[in-house]
């Protein structure tokens, strides 16, 4: 199987276990089936399910039970959809387009979309905390923490804060360096750590796919960025060329498209270096890495 | 102690608790601390801490540490906050005054108040899912998994769904108990049932704390539907007489203030009534239907 067969098979996995999930159930009160159909809107039929795709392949390194990898991996996607929901509010970023379709509050209302972000965050550790997510109780709580911390205040939460403060005052690139790895980066090592702790991996494993992960998120990002400056909101399916307009300054103004693209590369090999003590084991963690960097939308 | 004042002295450590929870780090990055600024207004400084009281008292009753009840309690006042700060936004109940303050997006802005909201909701489970909460792991996933199918998209997030229904068509009054049931009970019923689970309480145990707990938030509701319909703006700090412009039947339009009132005392009889297991244990919490029954504000 190619990278690219394995990538879409995990998002076909995903796409389904999600649709399970947020199957619309016949208890639903009349009025009720709304939350549940934008919830749906925001979850289903689309992206390429990387951190899902991050956080199966870290669990199969450690022999995790694949149901119990998937689970946590769909909970992980119901908090990144949650976000990107709310990151495209008017309020917010005002993104009328996202995956090509039309967001959600442009699909349904803005109401809708504020409660079926805040729906699908907190399903996410409705999700987690289910037994049948993970027998064991101590990595069920553990995980959560780590997510909570990932996805909060401290982390992604926190991300977007600075994101918006972005658009006030001119951000260094290594203040918009920091933004990104807590907006971003922080999904992709709670991924790759969630792995980890679901194999109940000793501290090196962990440490190493935390900074593959660290690694992973800064290609991702510097990809997007380059993908900014260059692209074009056909491919993207999204608006681009946002970041310069906002007088964002990324590593793409620093280094300049060649010099980024020379970064870029260096970081696939931060990723594919930390990954050395797992062997041929982590071969598709590391096509992940080269994917991302090398990908044009 | 009377009762007002056991209910002071909650309300005064949950604002300590939360405070030093909250308190600023050196660590945040600049342009950050507005974020966790936002989320000190929306959970400092008001409210009567109704459900942290439960929890504690609930907790209580099977000799839970303090500090257990008091951390779960301020998890759930996050979560509580949160659906305020939300439900307050322009694109939901656009309300301006809420606790005699500016609600959060007129103190900030919009966009903060909607990251703050996520930010609280997500700090939740951060608190619960902390060891120092409490030393059991089972314990604290149970909690979790509780806590986010009380706050939901089957709790009190499609009790939102359903306010904002009811917007758009007239509600019966028994939709409109569903909807309060599930918007304002839900909560109310996590407060007892986490003192139960906290206490490692035996079925029936919990069973009677739910009885408790469903009599409470009916009686809390009706109260305030009689507020809305009597009261004066002053006297409870946001905005009145909304529902009957809304169309939403309530229990006092179908039963008239006497009818309602008479109501009122009966679901009091039965949150009584349920605690009898307990005996003289649980008179706080009986006082507690009480004064929900009875306040004026």
């Amino acid at each position: 199987m190619t990278f690219l067969e394995d990538l879409d098979r995990t998002a076909w996995a995903v796409e389904q276990r999600l649709g399970e999930i947020l199957a619309a159930r016949d208890t639903t009160p009349p009025g009720g089936a709304e939350l549940a159909e934008a919830m749906r809107y925001g979850a289903l039929g689309g992206g390429k399910r990387l951190r899902p795709f991050l956080l199966i392949q870290s669990a199969g390194l450690f022999g995790v039970p694949q149901a119990s990898a998937l689970d946590t991996a769909c909970a992980l996607e119901c908090v990144h959809c949650y976000s990107l929901i709310h990151d495209d509010l008017p309020a917010m970023d005002d993104d009328d387009l996202r995956r090509g379709r039309p967001t959600l509050h442009v699909a349904f209302d803005e109401a809708t979309a504020i409660l079926a972000g805040d729906a699908l965050l907190t399903l996410a550790f409705e999700i987690v905390s289910n037994p049948q997510t993970c027998e064991d109780a101590e990595t069920r709580a553990e995980l959560i923490h780590v997510l909570a911390k990932a996805s909060g205040w401290r982390g992604m939460a926190l991300g977007q804060a600075l994101d918006l403060a972005a658009e006030r005052r001119a951000f260094t690139p290594e203040e918009t360096a920091s933004m990104q790895a807590l907006k971003t980066g922080a999904l992709f090592r709670f991924a790759c750590e969630a792995g980890a702790m679901l194999g109940r991996a000793d501290a090196s494993c962990r440490d190493a796919l935390l900074a593959y992960a660290k690694a992973f998120g800064q290609a991702f990002q510097l990809a997007d960025d380059l993908l900014d400056a260059q692209g074009d909101a056909e491919a993207m399916g999204k608006a681009v060329a946002k970041d310069a307009s906002r007088c964002k300054a990324t590593l793409v103004a620093l280094l300049g498209i060649d010099g980024a693209t020379a970064h870029l590369a260096g970081l696939v090999a931060e990723a594919e270096n930390a990954l050395k003590p797992f062997g041929e084991e982590a071969a598709t963690l590391i096509d992940a890495a080269r994917f991302v960097a090398e990908r044009r939308a």
